[in-house]
């Protein structure tokens, strides 16, 4: 069990009080949780912090890690979880707490997990949550805006009952956050190249591909077969681009 | 669902900081539940209650009940569950809130119940805890302190996904904590009158009652036909010692 939860990571994405990152340190000790990240803290006063973090979560204090950037926080990450209160647009890819946690076991494994949460105020944006493999939603009723420390809590705690009662199944290495965007920006380069999406607007293409690829936790290998076709056909279209050359 | 929700209160025992009242409410109100009571508030500062204790969560803070004696705080109640961090001596009576969100939706139906949470220091007394027909602890891996709002929105949760999710039936009416007094305070002094109990330690056998009649949540009717048996034995007790007078 120890294992599983020392690969996931809570992410917290410029929290803006610093009572809510000791208060979310604390959540994550009573569950046995350990691996925090900051992102842009807009304030990391420590006085502030450690007066909600009592007890033994110092040492999570201490060892807490804070990055200026996002894409360099989650890079060593295989498995991207966001966390919002807003449904609609997302709706369609969206799990609870309790399914992500039972999901996590198998993945956590061999895998390094990170669950974001967004900042106080205005949560995780689209553009953050696109880049999740999977977006949960704490069911709420009516009164969906959880303080941060909550939220925390409530994923936690699902994550540490799943961890103490679920026999493991292991799954293979995922492809972490960087074989994941070097992936996405060759098919954009390719898909350009061969005229499949449109050049005036490529990131509304991608962000299809990225929806539907997104579905399913990619494995590394699986991450390798696909920039092989890219490269495959990366070459096609420049033997294409040769005959035409010669032709004219 | 609703009318579930609205059959349950929580139940600030001698809560020390204002900001957890608030923090405890909206957790409350992010879970459908409506009902807030504190007995013995250390310090009840609005300003301070508000500032936690965001969106709709005023009304529930407005509504809220605030006694000065948990005896009167508890009577309306029909079902009385305590939490409590300390395992021990209580261990054997000990539920989980999942579960406990399981058989409260069926409970709750037609009875009143009170979920009692102790002051942040020490938690509620083993006194307490003994009035209680369940006692439940929120698990933890290893560091089990909870602040006194997590704890409240762990049990919230569990029973709002209970609520949301179960097919609800419905159990007749339970005792409630004035009926039960009532007749732990006729049994001592029945088992008094007919040498049962050690007059020098009455309340330590009573507690070994109160454990055994505990377990499972009394209905009224039940009350009532323990009192009749009290009576019973009363009117036996009283022959008994006419008797004897006469024969002196």
């Amino acid at each position: 069990m120890k294992a599983v939860l020392d690969h996931i990571a809570v992410v917290l994405v410029r929290p803006q009080i610093p009572e809510n990152i000791g208060a979310a340190a604390r959540a994550m000790n009573n569950m046995g949780l350990r691996r925090l990240v900051l992102v842009e803290p807009k304030n990391c006063d420590l006085c502030r912090v450690l007066k909600t973090a009592t007890g033994s979560t110092i040492d999570l204090i201490e060892r807490m890690e804070v990055f200026d950037d996002l894409k360099e926080a989650l890079a060593p990450y295989h498995h991207l979880v966001g966390t919002t209160a807003r449904t609609g647009a997302l709706r369609p890819t969206m799990s609870q707490p309790r399914t992500l946690a039972r999901d996590l076991i198998s993945i956590s494994q061999n895998n390094r997990v990170a669950i974001l949460f967004g900042p106080e105020d205005r949560g995780l944006s689209n553009d953050q949550l696109r880049h999740c493999n999977t977006i949960i939603t704490i069911p709420t009723a009516g009164f969906s805006s959880l303080n941060l420390a909550q939220a925390v809590i409530i994923v936690c705690y699902e994550i540490f009952l799943a961890a103490r009662d679920a026999p493991a199944e292991v799954q293979p290495r995922l492809a972490n956050s960087f074989e994941l965007e070097g992936m996405y920006e060759h098919l954009k380069d390719v898909l350009l190249k061969i005229g499949f999406i449109d050049p005036q607007n490529p990131e509304h293409w991608i962000l299809n591909i990225r929806r539907f690829l997104s579905r399913l936790p990619l494995r590394a290998r699986e991450v390798r077969i696909i920039r092989g076709v890219c490269r495959q056909i990366d070459w096609y279209a420049s033997q294409v681009e040769a005959v035409q050359k010669s032709k004219r």
